[in-house]
């Protein structure tokens, strides 16, 4: 069954995690450039990933083609130990996907992001190109749907949902977008009804803000909708990371991007609570982005047994809620096997030296810089470079 | 060449990290249990992060045997899958490790753990002859060197030691306790000095404390040494937790343990800042143990890489210092690409309701519990739940 | 000189601080109650407090006559040692800082504050006679101007401006609202624009928050005034609590109130920070509400003594920004003494075990009751008391 | 009755709490100098606190000589408005504490501290000259017993029990260390043995720490005395600040101190816990030093109601762990009317960007520093400045 009809028939379809951040901690992506050449030069890495959100519960396969755009790959291409085809990298990315989604239960969804070129401020037509050439490999490789994702600017959402509608298929697409809207300031609820309108069946979120600030980001988007008279199914894939902090730009301007994240991670229990939030909201396609390990993924399916009638697999290897801390040797950890324990718990960070908050950089000294930005007057990477040094 | 040969010649040995919570949060390993059947079970999973420890550095790829002797799986039987026999699981481990060891220049060491049979007082006849049983095995597979490790009394830590001795082949000794010693009350010093003596080459810590309290053992350890006018190898395997509020048995009496302690996990700076003052006490043998994953290993390698004239393969995907993030778009992105920004960080947590230390558990309503336990006349599962009936 | 001449002069005026908070901490005034009977009851300490701000700098000498309006005084007559009639205590009040303020160079305000009639749903004559009662001793004593202060809802407020406006003075009006508006949903523009159309010569926030969200709602006031094209002088009496936190309701709503407020309490330079940005903002009467000691009203004089050209009498006790601190025997403390020092400074708690923020109370089980209030319907102490009982 | 009749009756005796830095706040101490000069300058706001402290329930009225001696009021002159005689400032401190004792039921403490004579190797007769010219005062004014308090050299605390001894009123010594001892290395319970030894009937420690540490150290001083079999009555007067974090100088040397200390400050609550554990520690002269507002000394006599029979005076403006908030209009402040709700409130800091501790200064770089002056090598003012310009 496609992804349209699982939905129409009402049921809960879970996302897989993140690709960049977990096969960065693994060893085979590099922070900076965050581009997907491991589907060639270290495929096994790629597929253990694959399976292990499979396992977890996920009935969505996402090909790891995030900034596998050729403007991405050539311009980041200095930094990766070698230059591989835009083509091999999309070709190698499907192939496994589809090879782990055989294993079990799952649809693989072709994906594409926001390209260097719209924000270098190339037009339409070149942008569009962009998306056409990985669209071609999606093509030929048969994906069950396709999803745009990752974008910060609903014109580029657009085009590249129009792109991806010349294929026949269904398209989802999602933002990395807050409350506060996209970066040329349009509001959540007007996203939601122009990716629509664009031909998107499935709109939502993803990535750069936290579950509790993505899901108030989609509640915006479900009045915007409404208030259109316009139908979608929803869709969230926000990050795994506590970011109450965040301006308008994400966790991208957190000075602890993306090196020093790990008191932010959350729980499996944050997780299980975003799950039941997400599905009270209406959300039936739900996932996760940037520092979604696979248990986190199991948290969703877990939360979400009830409804959906099963657990995941690699919930043979899990107690709900703790309950193998049972058979502790201490008493007081077994007196931790409960769910009340675990979901009234306040963790503590261990690092009393540090604050609980942090102020986003680049809404101060280098606010020129970002206005400019925003303004796409000095998107390239040499106008920037001279900023900068004129900043410091 | 062997591992005392390294140790005896200067070399730095990096260790492997954690495997019972890497292989949890990707779904293989129950926590509660944290048996290892996974070895036979999903053999793909276990190969997968022995190789990614290889390629972040690691010198020695500990089998997967943690908690494998036949009365641990035997005891917590009931609580995994299926039944498989602690032959087949040991096998199967030193297998896997084997055939990774080989794709690179790594040593198998084959490992052994505190049991269940002398917790519940069995004699020293009874909790040697589980060791041996694993030894066996370790003995057919030719494993490299051997290492007795996560003990929290020395009296078996050291009947291991002499087990293991039995082999010819060099023995390692590492002791999951702080600085206040075995639950015994026996002092680090005097730890080290009964292991030594007993036939271990290399000794140290692994598990229950984050690196500085760690450290801070060690150092004691080493004084007892010096004290006795020893020697031996100093080796270390520490958290990658912050637990600078646990009590005398580390992190599991922590109200966070095991399902809460994401704030708590460590940076690759705050890795990079261990392996550096492990270097300069003296430490050679420097790994990790729980939360550890493949990148903090990369960054004991990473750091020492102007000692050891080289850096490990996984570098290929990772900038020293941030510096990738030099190509970022965004300028205040790219002023992140230094040590100084990195090393400075104090990264907040974005749990603004939560505190930044916990009180440990265990120390209080059930000290009874505890103090019965120390003094091994409450052991059986059926003593400690009566026990625990009472105090409800 | 009157205080519309100095206003209307350029001058900086700068209020006193809080004197149920200061009087309750030196053991003068109940907290519950939190009415001013010491006036009568223990002059020597008011008069001391009333010195302590003069020496300060304060311009303005507030009547302590908070809560004393004689339905207060009744309605809370069985929780204080003694009954003391309304008359009493106002003429007290007027007598002491009359007796204070001729020490030095300060005005007299006389005070009232939001009433029991009005809560309880007494009609606008009865509410306005209890004004009128306080009214009529400022008269005869000769108060310089006239403040209206801590009214939670712009209907009562503007009454009391109608009554305080009979009298021929000045009158100043402050609501103890948020950027959310009043109790019944009127924004702080609109409040601000009624007070002004009712006679408030003078208008602002004081209490409930904290100095930062105080000046966010006196921005919206402003904003209101502009808009409407009227104009007023602003003025500012703010927590000296950090509230980040809180609601719509104020730190009223928050657990630590009011007996666990300690580790919010702010420093002398923060107050030196919000008395900047006070005066940037156009507001030029600035003072301080719960929690301003004799100290943080000194901060601000200090930090405004380049614009008004002299330093409080109470700097003969301080140097700026912690100079004196030059002669410590201490180098690192010596090391203290600068500006910049003091303005970087992220003090710590010493409370590890503590969160930074709190969750307000009153938004979730007892939202019904909540909603009954701010309707009227349940205000009576006897209605309250049953409504709590049943959701206990 | 005497001090000793009432402690060897088995009373419990309730100490005042902090003048200087009550006192700054209130704008009549410089921080810096800390000099009590405000005696003779504005001896009705002296009065006014020590009339806080007598309602609050203190039983002793301690003089307001701190860092009265000649050296000390000469070395810091320069700091302070105009000189005053040291005879003078003594003088009117006995004159004051006399007349508000008089107003209760209070004893008269003359109370000597540290001196400059001493940090600068002045010898042993230099030194006891300082004490015995505030002796001849305290003799004069006929105080009741004598205080030589805030000792950070065991040795130099004997020579002033010494000298007060010579007067034959019973003498009072505490000394401002923690655990660690004093800052020759003598630990607490020498110092203790020593103290009693030179005569003082009553032993303990004050300031520097907070009531948790300092308790420890009290215990550390009982041990000691019951170790030598000597007696002597207990007393502890810390900080009403939380120092978790704080090393062997104590708060001197945290970041904070002195001008940013307020999220230390702890609650009422905090203060009962303390008088509570002081009282079962077997401490019978419990009081309180920097940091202690009446407010705190009154939840010391609060938390011994029970054992005493009777509340201090200033009760009348308190109601027990919180009971008037039982008739505040909102139900849910009326939930906080209960001793469970404050024991157990864990109070959040309002600041988010903060952290909970602070590494202490002075322990660091300037360690050359710290290690000359404990040497007492560098202790001139002279010799400290050229030391700091080197370090700079």
């Amino acid at each position: 069954q496609g992804i349209l009809e699982r939905l129409d028939a009402g049921e809960i379809v879970i996302g897989d995690g993140g690709f960049v951040f977990a096969l960065e901690k693994r060893g085979y992506v590099k922070a900076g450039p965050w581009t997907p050449e491991a589907t060639v030069e270290y495929p096994e890495a790629v597929r253990q990933l694959h399976r292990e959100f499979l396992r977890a519960g996920a009935n969505v396969l996402q090909t790891f083609t995030f900034y596998a755009s050729e403007d991405k790959l050539e311009n980041r291409g200095n930094y990766v130990a070698e230059k591989i085809s835009c083509h091999k990298v999309n070709e190698a990315a499907c192939d496994i996907a589809r090879e782990v989604a055989n294993e079990g239960d799952a649809l693989v969804a072709g994906g594409v992001s926001q390209t260097p070129s719209y924000l270098s401020c190339k037009d339409k037509a070149e942008v569009k190109a962009a998306f056409r050439k990985q669209l071609e490999v999606f093509m030929k490789k048969k994906v069950d749907f396709l999803i745009a994702e990752y974008f910060e600017h609903v014109e580029e959402a657009v085009w590249a949902v129009e792109v991806l509608k010349e294929s026949g298929k269904p398209v989802a697409a999602t933002m990395c977008i807050g409350p506060e809207g996209d970066m040329h300031g349009v509001p959540p609820g007007q996203c939601a009804v122009q990716l629509v309108k664009a031909g998107a069946s499935i709109i939502g979120v993803n990535c750069h803000f936290d579950p509790d600030t993505s899901l108030e980001t989609m509640k915006l988007m479900k009045e915007g909708l409404q208030a259109a008279k316009l139908k979608a199914h929803l869709m969230c894939q926000p990050l795994a990371f506590h970011t109450p902090d965040c301006g308008k730009q994400g966790f991208i301007d957190l000075p602890e991007f993306p090196f020093g994240l790990e008191p932010r991670i959350v729980t499996r229990w944050d997780i299980q609570k975003y799950a039941r939030k997400a599905y009270d909201l209406g959300i039936r396609f739900i996932g996760g982005c940037c520092g979604f390990e696979p248990y986190h993924i199991r948290a969703i399916a877990e939360e979400l047994a009830p409804e959906r009638g099963f657990l995941p697999e690699a919930s043979d290897k899990h107690g709900s809620w703790g309950d193998n801390l049972s058979m502790h040797t201490k008493p007081w950890v077994r007196a931790r096997a409960r769910k009340e324990y675990w979901e009234n718990l306040k963790p503590a960070s261990g690092r009393p030296y540090c604050p609980s908050m942090s102020k986003p950089d680049g809404w101060g000294v280098t606010k020129g810089a970002r206005e400019l930005m925003q303004q796409k007057e000095a998107t390239t990477e040499q106008q920037l470079k001279e900023l900068f040094q004129k900043q410091k």
